[in-house]
């Protein structure tokens, strides 16, 4: 085996062709999307009101693992993939670790994360159906700013409805956003009949996911030639992500390394479905074995400390029901909690293989996260997104534990994006003014209390 | 030839092992750096007050073409190098050139640009020396980002003085600089005499680059165990940089590509005289030729309007003279400009080229700057930082000649790094309310009537 770099990139003809689709190796599929006025199992038809006919038909495809990555898609990867695989050869050292670290790194491109790897395939299928553009909402703007980049180059018209206080308190990603020629609209704004409710009946608002959600979808379905794409979640989004498990399994096989533990930060589920499912393939299909972690804050637990039920995917209940892992769609982290992956629920597809026990969930306290991230920085100079830092903790607590063992195990997680607008954050860290927020029982047990009645 | 990917990533074992010293290639060497009290050549017991003895004797070096690059710093280096070549065929496209354009992209760090290049050279010496730290100044604050990493690195204490106005109104860097352990005090602070008198002088003052130079020149020189270092203009600084040109050059070599044009951004001439540094060395040497550009903003025009003369390197005259081409070291570019590049002077090296005629200049107002930026950043994905943005205004306008005679010219530039934290500068130029900021003839007559005299 020849040494291995710090950074192993691959050649750009070793790059994926096609997408990989786990869930055609699940025996026991996800429960199916339901629709939320029958709660029937939705259909394409159903779906396409909302979404480009061909994105439905991806959400509800179980059957083929593997789904050819357009050629056009393919050479906007080349612009930014493939994303390194790093060797953490200064942390090791600096754990005094046996182990041996690896990250697969999606910070390299203007959007700072993976969201684009999905974005640019959920545009490219928009324009390929001829639309004339896509609506979407966006939090602090991560996913946002990876869609303005898909649709200028693609050039679709963008509207992203932003959540106010993220619009009014964080301008950076607002600017890249129309650097890249998207129209971004606080929201709630007068421009939706949703909007104007919300504001008429809560004047002053501060906005918040579930209102933009609505207002997108809205948006979307009042203007001829408009479809709505949302970031994460969805099985499609996890389909497009596969590209980060599929680069790092072919980076690890060039060089005969066999992971141990994969490690992946859990929000909406995007990144960690993307990162595992080439490897829970193999474990569906009998023919390897892992220890995966998903990590979630201690702050929205909801594999650790939630249902798995039917739940709305939006607060203002618009999207189909799903089966996942949830905290109840009215679930609200504390609005002091920064280190993002507040979403209620989990994918449907992480969700059912937590279900199944292939997938293990720990939830860390923030002040560990940010402890973790300057470490890590500090070493290994990227400075990491809070939500991969989820992922950094758990890797250094495995790494540890290496260390107590002896054994030199092979720890793989995925860095999914760099901290760089994330520095309100690091200062409150730095001030020594960030606090960790756990809800009570009694908190999960009220918003769970609001699943709605599937039999 | 093989076909030419998007991205050309040299192996880590084809990274440069020795830094590129292009004065020993210089029959007409640069006038040497005076004593600015005795206005004797300095020796290097001279700098050594004030420098690391290593740096020091680098600083003078004229006759060595190669220095060995320490491991520990090459070490370093595989974190975030080798740095991509990147074929930019989506801007290629676009312009509709049958030129080829390229560039090499010093980005991808969290520091954001090539100054890690020669932070961590500078670091690895002084922690070699024995030293505790290292003492700084800063303006928006990249400079002092890549410094912080590499003492966080070779944990040596890191004290930045960051430009007053900058501290309080970019807070972002200020906090990367934090999260690497650097301690940031805003200038003019009340920890230095000269920090002291000039708050005692202009009270409530917002500060200056050269006030923020004099406190840490003063601080490295009253602490034991500490010594000051800088990021630009200084002859070690463009030796670590040529790792840039290097690095170009091996990876056009590796596909058989000979560059017809190369152009740099420049300020104090860190990246530009990196960048260039081989291709230079073969013109001195009569092996090729190149058309060789600096691009500097019209609001800062050291080269194409200053004068070439001996000047102070700084506002507060605490440092060697030097000669170069300089506005003046009382010359302040318009408070309004926000493209960087904003040093009075220019490199020694750089400028002697310059005067050699192996270098041309060109001056750009910032609104084109902007304009190209945004054009860049829709097809090629990067968002670019503004200094960079400087060097693809001009290879577009190269790109665009190219079109108009039908030549398939070569054009490298250099992709300094990246524009997150410049994003109130976007916001300016997507509101339209950016202006263009050109110094009359009398303004830089009047800066350089201050000009020291040297017989």
């Amino acid at each position: 085996m020849s040494e291995i770099p710090y950074k192993i990139y691959l050649e750009e003809s070793e790059m994926p062709k096609e997408w990989y689709n786990v869930r055609a190796d699940m025996k026991k599929k996800p429960a199916p999307l339901l629709n939320p006025a029958t709660l029937e199992p939705v259909t394409v038809d159903d779906l396409s009101h909302v979404f480009c006919r061909e994105l439905a038909e991806q959400e509800l495809n179980e059957t083929d693992a593997y789904i050819p990555i357009p050629e056009e898609v393919r050479n906007f990867y080349r612009m930014y993939r493939p994303a390194p695989l790093v060797r953490a050869y200064c942390l090791e050292k600096k754990l005094g670790t046996p182990a041996h670290i690896y990250y697969k790194f999606e910070g390299n491109n203007t959007s700072g994360s993976h969201k684009l790897n999905s974005a640019i395939a959920q545009a490219y299928y928009a324009k390929k159906e001829g639309l004339k553009g896509v609506t979407t909402e966006t939090g602090a703007g991560q996913w946002g700013t990876a869609l303005s980049m898909a649709c200028s180059y693609f050039d679709l018209d963008c509207q992203v409805y932003m959540v106010k206080v993220s619009y009014e308190q964080k301008p950076f990603r607002r600017e890249v956003m129309r650097t890249y020629g998207a129209s971004v609209t606080p929201s709630p704004s007068m421009s939706t009949n949703v909007g104007r409710k919300i504001n008429e009946e809560f004047p002053g608002t501060n906005g918040s996911l579930g209102c933009a959600i609505s207002e997108a979808v809205e948006a979307a379905t009042s203007q001829e030639g408009y479809r709505y794409v949302l970031g994460s979640v969805l099985g499609q989004v996890l389909l497009h992500q596969s590209v980060i498990g599929l680069e790092t399994k072919a980076a690890l096989d060039k060089y005969g390394v066999k992971a141990d533990v994969i490690i992946g930060c859990a929000g909406g589920g995007s990144n960690l479905g993307g990162l595992i499912s080439p490897f829970a393939g193999e474990m569906l299909r009998g023919e390897a074995d892992y220890k995966i972690i998903a990590v979630e804050p201690k702050s929205c637990p909801s594999l650790t400390r939630g249902t798995y039920a039917y739940d709305f995917c939006d607060t203002g209940k618009v999207c189909p029901l799903q089966k996942m892992y949830t905290l109840g769609s009215g679930f609200m982290p504390s609005p002091n909690h920064a280190g993002g992956l507040r979403y209620h629920g989990m994918s449907a597809i992480v969700s059912e293989l937590y279900d199944q026990g292939l997938i293990e969930a720990r939830s860390v306290e923030q002040t560990e996260v940010f402890k973790a991230a300057e470490e890590f920085a500090r070493v290994e100079g990227i400075l990491p997104a809070p939500e991969s830092s989820h992922a950094i903790k758990v890797a250094i607590d495995e790494a540890l534990k290496c260390k107590e063992t002896g054994e030199a195990k092979n720890i793989v997680f995925g860095l999914t994006g760099t901290g760089y607008f994330d520095m309100y954050a690091y200062e409150a860290y730095n001030n020594g003014t960030m606090g960790d927020y756990i809800p009570t029982d009694e908190e999960i047990a009220k918003s769970l209390a609001d699943l709605p009645k599937v039999d």
